[in-house]
């Protein structure tokens, strides 16, 4: 038989990154394709000293079927820390848990747009909120992302050129796959633009806690007095992303048109992760637990910098985060990103091409992205001494 | 600020039985409306043991990032218990693993159906169904189920007032909300009709394992030589609901689709609950569980149908299912079921009235669904005891 596909998902094509992903079974590749945390990030020990309590004392409740909006106690927990360590909530906010990040970003799209929408996006994006997009068949238009975020007068003209834009998505902190923070003048005037135009923005920050130099930055939701911000985040780098748990915080009327979708997509999300997380939060450091991911990311990120410094050619760009777990490379216009991405994993290094993050899927990138939280230390210093020499021999 | 919301969403309500979940935290009310197994059906201390080890000695495997079409240990082993149970699975099927079995409803549907496509289903139908088909924008029409499924002749008639019939949704055995089982014959008529109409035939069989009298029926999925039928079931009735863990299996071209969806919304299932149902699954004896579940059912239904027979006045029909949770009672002309259900409430019996299930969220029902495999025997004897009271009451 042949299928005839619904028209939002006909021409969608599977994430170029969870592909690759796929590939990577090959234990020879020296991989900085992931997005993968490290290991050393999971508290695995407390975990599962946690896990055991539920199991042998609230079995039942960790089993059964539970409410779409999270589990109560962990809501509350989740909000005390986001207004703690964020600033974040006002009284019309509220906060519900999602199956990771990613649903609260799907969900977002879902609530607001309608085929045709248009999305602002900065370019380079995260791909899985860009497909998350699509899939609704909203159309994602990117706006250039600068090194300190993008330029507010082009987000105004995009904002004129499509009067149907229905929201603004935005990763201010660490931003993937980029690795840039916008500064804080430019957040105040995303805002007050948003504002303006009705304009929802969508606040991405899943590496927000993994500060590991500089300074901290308000993040846009803490701005939030006129109800337009929904922040999206999740556990998946702070204590497992195997376990699917994020959480939104937003306005309660939007919040509750995504549980009604939530409801249609899981039912809720499981619900004894939920309990983990909660019993991990409140009963165990997870201040300290976050400094250490911090200090290994700090040292992670200074020796692939060390390295790309030493190997790499001058005519080789790239960012110098301050957090979470990306680089950005950018080759000069001689040496072609795709063939380079190819000649690399034949010398078996893996990386993401650029044109993966490209809000227009037709453009070309000149870039691509580096990881430096899974690797160990001994691939990080091979696999870009790798890349450098590949880089010098295709300069000529 | 105005929200916006999304055509498909704007006008969706929360799912009835949700909300009603939300309010019986009244520990008072005997509780006849929800849909969860039986905690007596997790087996909590196996699957405890089982945690302790994934965190003793797979940790990482288990809280990192894992692949979108599941863990590949637990698609092998539902693929041969489909087989071995079902005679489910051709060369062109895949299996993959869902976040519930309701994201694979969703998925289903988010994969075919295009807004203002038509979803034929059974009336009454699940409504977690329903609202997920009605999330993509789908129209849900509804074909009467009768004693033994829906009336082939009557699909039919259907298929050609509604060209742009996307799919047939059907739960074919003891049948949410009315526990009915559609026979072999009819099965075969309408696997028949819908290849014939080029449709795909969604079969939803969460309560398959769950039979408790009579003789297994042949599944739809069974029968498909065409590749027109995409099978979903789940762990929830007979491991643990909360954990959130499915199945479908389905050509695998659809699936493929299936999978994009999947990666935007929740990029994979929690990896560790995959990993417990692959090992309970083939370290502990799963047969043995579920004819203790079955066990439990069957007497839990006869208790329930005892005291209906007992205490209903004759006027008042319910069915007599051959496995599942629910039992599907209807009132004569002469009740007005909305103010039964009311008066129900006020004497602290709750059932959910069989409006939330009809296709037509417009149309009225004489009818409302009882669960038995949650509330105590006690509850089950004193619940209907005070609705059979009610029902002659109101007969006068």
């Amino acid at each position: 038989m042949e299928y005839v596909f619904s028209d939002n998902l006909a021409s969608l094509k599977p994430s170029a990154i969870r592909e690759i992903f796929k590939s990577l079974s090959d234990p020879s590749i020296i991989s900085f394709a992931a997005g993968n945390p490290s290991p050393l990030s999971f508290p695995s020990k407390e975990l599962g000293e946690i896990s055991a309590d539920i199991f042998a004392n609230h079995a039942t409740a960790a089993l059964q079927y539970s409410i779409t909006e999270g589990y109560p106690p962990l809501r509350t927990a989740v909000a005390d820390r986001l207004s703690r360590i964020f600033g974040i909530g006002r009284d019309f906010d509220t906060t519900i848990i999602t199956s990771g990040g990613q649903q609260g970003l799907e969900l977002t799209c879902r609530a607001l747009c309608n085929p045709g929408d248009v999305v602002l996006c900065e370019n380079p994006s995260f791909i899985g909120a860009l497909n998350a997009f699509r899939a609704v068949g909203a159309k994602t238009v990117g706006i250039p992302l600068h090194e300190d975020g993008i330029d507010p007068a082009e987000l105004e003209k995009a904002l004129q050129e499509y009067p149907n834009t229905k929201m603004i998505y935005l990763i201010p902190t660490f931003q993937n796959p980029a690795g840039i923070t916008t500064s804080a003048e430019k957040r105040r005037a995303i805002y007050e633009i948003a504002r303006r135009h009705s304009v929802i923005i969508l606040e991405d920050n899943p590496y927000g806690e993994l500060r590991f130099a500089g300074e901290d930055v308000p993040t846009i939701k803490s701005m939030d007095e006129d109800g337009i911000v929904v922040y999206c985040s999740s556990f998946s780098k702070i204590l497992s992303a195997g376990m699917r748990v994020g959480f939104v915080c937003a306005p309660d009327k939007l919040v509750q048109k995504m549980v009604v979708a939530k409801q249609c997509e899981d039912v809720h999300t499981n619900i004894l992760f939920q309990m983990l997380c909660h019993r991990y939060m409140t009963e165990r450091d997870m201040d300290g637990h976050i400094a250490g991911i911090r200090t290994l990311y700090r040292e992670k990120c200074q020796l692939m910098l060390d390295c790309l410094d030493q190997h790499m050619p001058k005519e080789i760009h790239y960012t110098r985060p301050e957090g979470g777990l990306f680089i950005w490379c950018t080759l000069p216009d001689c040496i072609p990103m795709n063939d380079f991405v190819k000649r690399a994993i034949e010398r078996k290094v893996a990386v993401v091409p650029g044109t993966a993050f490209n809000c227009d899927t037709e453009a070309p990138s000149p870039s691509f992205r580096l990881n430096y939280s899974t690797p160990s230390d001994e691939d990080i210093r091979r696999g870009i001494q790798i890349l450098g020499e590949l880089a010098k021999e295709m300069l000529g």
